[in-house]
C-alpha cells in the first residue's frame, strides 16, 4: 500500500539544518502502515537530505565542510549567468543529495539513538518548504 | 505491483551530464501506476546520478566540484594496479552514489520546477550506458 | 509484500571498508521475493554506506578523499564539546549517507560486473553493526 505525505518548513536559508525526525515518525503513525519504507524527498534544487547526531557541534563541523569545499564567496557559472547568488547552493545540494529512503519495522523508524534526519536548506534567503513523504508498506 | 523498467544512454565519459528527467517520466507513464516511487540505479562503478537546475552554469559548477576535490590528474591507487586511468572515476561515482528513489504522485514525478534528474558518466572514454528503474506502486 | 532482514558486522572502525554485496544477495534469495528493491539502512550516525569496485586500489583512493576533505587530525566543534573523538567520523557519515536502495530483478541484485555493496565504518573503534535490509516486492 502507498500513502503520501508531506512536512512543511519555514528555514531562514544559508545551511539552515532541520531536525525533522518527529514529523517523520508522525506522518508514519498517521499513515497505519506497520512496515515498510518512507521516501523523504526535497522538490527543490537547493535544498538536501541526510542523517547526522543532531547536536550543535556535529552540525557546525559538517556546515564549514561544505563552506570548505564549496565556498559562498566564489565565483560561480550558475551566479555569472542568473545573478541569483546561489550557485553553491545548487552545487552543494546536488552532492548530499534530494532523497533518503528509511525503513519503519513495528510502526517505528530504524534510526539510532543518536541518529536524526535532517534537512538542510542551502539556499541563501529564507523559504518555505514542503517535504514529500512517499510510504510505502502494509 | 512491482514493474522494472530502464533507459539507454550513449555518454562521452569525462563527467558527462545527461538530463534524464523526461526519459524517466515516460516509462512512470508506461508502467500505468499512478502512485508511488521510482529507483533509479546504476548499474556501474564510474557514473552516478542526482537532481540540480539543469543549465550549463549549475553543470559546469558542479563538474568544477568534482575535479577539485577528485582531480583526474593525479595518481590513483587503482591507476598504479590497473592501468586504466579512472581511478578519480570510481571515487567521484562512489561519492556522490548510484541510486536515487524519486516519489510519484497522480501518475507525476515529485520533482520542483527547476530541478532535473541527471545521470553523470565519469567514466574517460564514451560509453553506452543502462539505467535499470524499479518502480514500485498501485 | 515487505519482508525485513539484517546483517551482522565486526568492524576496526577508521574508515574499514566492507563488502556486504554477498550477504545482501543472501538476505533476499532467503525472502522468495523475485522483484523489488532493498533498502539497505545503517542505524548509525558514524558509518554510511555506498557501492564501488571493490578492490584494495579503488578502497584506499576513497579512503585518502575522506581524510583529505575531513581529515581526522584537526579541531571539530563536536570533539570539543563531546570529548569522544570522532568528530571527522560524524561528517563522513552525513555526507556519503546511510541508506542505499538497489532494485533486484528475478532474484538477482542489479549491480554491475565491477560493483559492490560497501559499508564503510568511520568510528575510531572497532565496533559490531547491525544494517537493516528492508525488502518491497513480490
Amino acid at each position: 500500500m502507498v500513502k503520501t505525505g508531506s512536512i512543511q518548513l519555514s528555514t531562514r536559508g544559508n545551511a539552515d539544518v532541520k531536525d525533522i525526525t518527529t514529523e517523520i515518525a508522525r506522518v508514519i503513525n498517521q499513515s497505519e502502515l506497520r512496515n515498510g519504507t518512507v521516501t523523504v524527498f526535497c522538490s527543490s534544487s537547493t535544498s538536501a537530505l541526510t542523517t547526522i547526531e543532531y547536536e550543535s557541534g556535529c552540525v557546525n563541523d559538517l556546515r564549514r565542510l561544505f563552506e570548505e569545499i564549496i565556498p559562498r564567496g566564489r565565483e560561480y557559472a550558475h551566479n555569472a549567468k542568473w545573478h541569483d547568488g546561489n550557485g553553491h547552493s545548487h552545487v552543494r545540494a546536488a552532492l548530499l543529495g534530494p532523497s533518503l529512503t528509511i525503513p519503519f519495522v513495528e510502526g517505528r523508524l530504524t534510526l539510532g539513538t543518536w541518529q536524526q534526519v535532517i534537512y538542510i536548506d542551502f539556499d541563501v534567503r529564507s523559504r518555505n518548504r514542503e517535504l514529500v513523504l512517499q510510504i510505502i508498506g502494509e
